[in-house]
């Protein structure tokens, strides 16, 4: 994803160390003396995509840093916690969606039924936390145990954005099959489910640097427009994206009853009738009836209409605030790296 | 529970009026910007028995405390975290199980769908570390960061018995249909799954009242013997219990594959005939047929074959073990309260 040929060579080197790093982190915290409990992480191994959460904490790190080494271990810790929270999310999701196919793999629900997906998932997040707590140490002052703000604490921190996540999902399933779904609330769940966690990368990334607080909110800024952005495409590529490409069966999102921006602009363009039909679709799950594809009409429309173009210029828009929320830091290569990463969002085929 | 006629009245006292202030931590931490999520977690709060996990803190606190008060707010914290983490369990428990009624009220899974119970137990997890990291701050010396004995940090502890909760379902799972299930497994199992929280529960407890490292394990043994104890009992219960007392549908662990112990005793005593029998009613999940009940049948056989009788000797056991373990405290009403816990687990009806 970033080691475009702009991409600095000496940032490219160390972050491909680093992320190797970072993997065996993550594979080697998750052993277990259970074989079976082993089987199942290697299979979720390779649901293993392209490492964005780690990878914003670690450049995040190279470019805040103000003294050498400005990724230090600490980094690689927060790195390996975001990307199995973020593989737990995955797990948990495909119960959710039902899904079947996941970066060409067989998901773990239709392989192993949906409770071990389930308790996959709770595995992940719970070493997720129990590798981020070895960042922090009790607090013995016993009368500052109910002040939040300070001290800073990582493990709080961490857990704060994934209690934003959840909230984030709960707010997508109270509105399946919400045909009315607006917006404002489109945005509002997207904010929650993957922006804070991108958001958070940064931010922690900036912390443990001790950098200035203008620095920590301009690259938390960085991450949660960078992670709205990167939902959107997300969201564009379930129902205009190449099944092959994308490497995981497409359309679900409507199938399933979650209207993305590009379906909430179609709605809103549609005359009464041409509305109903649509809504009529979507309530049987798209499903085929005398010849007729629901979803191919669907995309078309997408395409035809204008709602694709729409959505993505929201993407756009929003990698490019993104891209100024960095004119708070020094130019350096690392920053350039940052930059490179917020227009590959928009150019993603998968 | 607990408050039986021995109870020292002072204890009694404390322990109701401890426990309420959990219930408002509990409902104060879990509180949204969002209805839709309020509504849920409103939900699950009918789900609240015994409350075993807190009151095995606040217990144990009060049974170690050297100096008043011996129940501080990091008592009352933990003890919320591990109503929390346990109510977790119970709703993703209820998705694993397809349950349809707990304690009374109608299942997350059942109302509003495996998606959100999935997503609530999620939202529970991460709320649950999120206070706990509120005992720890940050570790700056990094050259500690991968050691990992000390410092102590209480989420680290929480998270070390989280993982291996999460071990024993998937080794539970991964023995679904397994009817050689041997009682090794089937004690390894349950001691991950349900003996580790409590066993933390009470380890916690000491560890906060700076109590030294004998009365720590002493207290430890005692959580984890009655944490078996009690699972081997709630296993009981739901082959014999009566379903308006239990609250929760019963049979349903034979129902989904899962040997316990009065069953893998009472097909290892079966001659190969009515084994076979046996295992064909568990291979069709004891779905009757022309006029036969088998879980009925099964019922009986377990009564009459003495297999409840030898699942119910070896809770007597681990109950006297678990009370033996407690002669490292000193006499206190509150180590009696314990030892009455520990009975309390043998006589319970639900």
């Amino acid at each position: 994803m970033i080691l475009t040929r702009e991409t600095d060579r000496a940032i490219g080197r160390q972050l491909t160390e680093q992320l190797a790093e970072v993997e065996c982190r993550f594979a080697a915290e998750l052993i277990s003396d259970l074989p079976a409990v082993n089987g199942l992480v290697e299979h979720i191994e390779q649901y293993r995509g392209k490492m964005l959460r780690p990878m914003l904490v670690l450049v995040t790190a190279m470019a805040t840093g103000r003294q050498e080494p400005s990724v230090t271990d600490a980094h690689r810790v927060v790195a390996t916690v975001m990307e199995m929270v973020h593989m737990a999310t995955l797990v948990h999701d495909d119960v959710l969606d039902e899904a079947e196919i996941r970066r060409q793999g067989v998901t773990v629900n239709s392989l192993s039924g949906n409770e071990t997906a389930v308790m996959l998932g709770d595995y992940l997040i719970s070493h997720a936390y129990h590798l981020c707590s070895s960042l922090d140490v009790s607090n013995d002052d016993v009368s500052r145990l109910s002040d939040d703000g300070s001290p800073i604490v990582v493990s709080r921190i961490v857990a704060d954005a994934t209690n934003t996540v959840c909230e984030g999902e709960l707010l997508q399933l109270t509105n399946r099959n919400n045909w009315a779904l607006d917006e404002g609330t489109y945005f509002e769940i997207i904010r929650r489910k993957t922006a804070s966690l991108c958001g958070v990368c940064c931010r922690l990334a900036a912390i443990l640097n001790d950098a200035d607080e203008a620095t920590v909110e301009a690259v938390d800024q960085f991450g949660q427009k960078l992670g709205v952005a990167f939902q959107i495409v997300d969201d564009l590529l379930d129902v205009v994206g190449d099944e092959e490409t994308v490497g995981k069966t497409l359309g679900r999102d409507l199938q399933k009853g979650k209207l993305t921006l590009p379906m909430i602009h179609c709605l809103s363009q549609l005359g009464t009738d041409e509305r109903d039909r649509f809504i009529g679709w979507l309530n049987v799950g798209l499903a085929r009836s005398n010849g007729v594809d629901p979803i191919q009409v669907i995309r078309r429309r997408l395409l035809e209409g204008g709602s694709v173009d729409y959505a993505r210029d929201w993407a756009m828009r929003l990698v490019e605030q993104a891209k100024e929320s960095l004119n708070e830091l020094p130019d350096s290569p690392a920053r350039s790296t940052l930059l490179q990463m917020a227009d590959a969002v928009i150019n993603r085929k998968s």
